[in-house]
């Protein structure tokens, strides 16, 4: 029997996945630009929750803004904003293995690391940064890894993402990485530490069921898919079963909750 | 309880490694150059095992010349020349990841490649190159790799050898490397073959407790782990409790050994 979803009624607080809930290709889901105004007007708290690890918060907060969304880049948490605090939490000093267009979020670059911060470099995962990387592991450093997705379509087909580099590191220097993304348990924490909320009071809305919903539940949030972006109708069933509520966007689903 | 190490007394022949066993760096570990002459002398059969994937076998015999060895080329045996029989054996067509000095003992590049051939390929495991080898392999081919070591001490300290970009393209693509050198079993068969020699009459040389020592005693041979080139002294138990022997270096063991 599927377990019984959280009760909407207690959640104080919303984290929103923002491809496929705010946004689809060039322009924002219905629904969706007045949905967030409607709980910025309630006073409802709510974070923007992405695992986009090639753009920083500032970039992604203006394409939003030309979809027609108000959003401040302070609402919006990433897994490089998210990996300052957790690598604070641990008192690592990371050397950076990033994609420069990222730095902007990303902790600094300490002078004598003991950790590497490893996300989609792309072109940069060069040979002699593999090695930089690795020469920190291999003296006892630990791996935290913004992502590890296998690889994605980009503008010349399909690329390597984040993911198979992470796997060299882990297999050169006989580590496992630590994962800040979603559906890392501390992503969802950290998330709703910034909303200064209980994880119980705090429901994260997605269409993956899997990075997103079941993520969130397991770290002991509510899950909400709604059935907009990459939702496909087998992915309900999945969700209602592992305890989780389904919406038809989030535009209905504000509707319904403030 | 750790198995009994084969007596070396039964040992006939020698499977030795080159890096970290041979030379280090620019030059001849001590007491090396002396002890492969010595079995020359006393007529102790040898051969020279290396996974060294960047130069030829003609490179390498030349190099060692250079250290003060006497070496004929006939005498050191490579995963390269080994992949040329491999790859005719499967009809696999190959891409070439591989470092551009070792091209000429490798299988030429197939002009529709339905495979993948990685050996180490240094500076030239680059974004690019390993985007073009993943779309090869994602589009159904199969994975061969010369070697799959970890890392060795280059002459900058610790560099990644082909083993951490065979994992990447394995986790990037969900498959399988067919691994051709070291501590592939028929790797060591062979030469112990090429020797005339019976497994347990031979036993293997080498600075890699896990490529070296473990996988010749998952072969079969007697395995000998020396405290030279990338030795560090937690390999040591490790090597003990696989039923490995430890010698302070080749000449040490030679010395005891003739």
């Amino acid at each position: 029997m599927a377990p019984e979803p959280k009760p909407l009624r207690n959640i104080e607080g919303l984290l929103i996945d923002v491809g496929g809930v705010l946004y689809q290709g060039d322009e924002a889901i219905k629904g969706s630009v007045e949905a967030l105004a409607r709980l910025r007007e309630t006073g409802t708290s709510f974070r923007l929750l992405t695992n986009t690890t090639r753009t920083t918060r500032a970039a992604l907060a203006h394409k939003l803004r030309g979809f027609g969304f108000t959003v401040e880049e302070e609402e919006i948490v990433t897994p490089a904003s998210a990996a300052n605090a957790v690598l604070r939490r641990d008192g690592a000093r990371p050397h950076l293995l990033v994609h420069p267009d990222l730095l902007p979020d990303c902790p600094p670059e300490a002078p004598e690391p003991d950790a590497v911060l490893i996300g989609d470099a792309g072109e940069h995962f060069t040979f002699e940064n593999m090695n930089r990387a690795f020469n920190v592991l291999i003296g006892g450093g630990k791996l935290y890894a913004l992502g590890k997705n296998r690889f994605f379509r980009g503008s010349h087909g399909l690329e390597l993402d984040a993911g198979p580099f992470v796997a060299a590191l882990e297999y050169a220097a006989g580590v496992e990485a630590i994962l800040i993304g979603k559906p890392a348990r501390d992503f969802f924490l950290t998330a709703a530490d910034a909303l200064a909320l209980a994880p119980e009071k705090v429901a994260m809305v997605g269409d993956d069921v899997e990075s997103d919903v079941e993520g969130a539940i397991a770290a002991g949030l509510a899950g909400i898919l709604v059935r907009t972006g990459k939702f496909r109708s087998s992915d309900e069933a999945r969700a209602k079963k592992g305890g989780a509520h389904v919406a038809a966007s989030l535009g209905a689903l504000v509707e319904d909750f403030v």
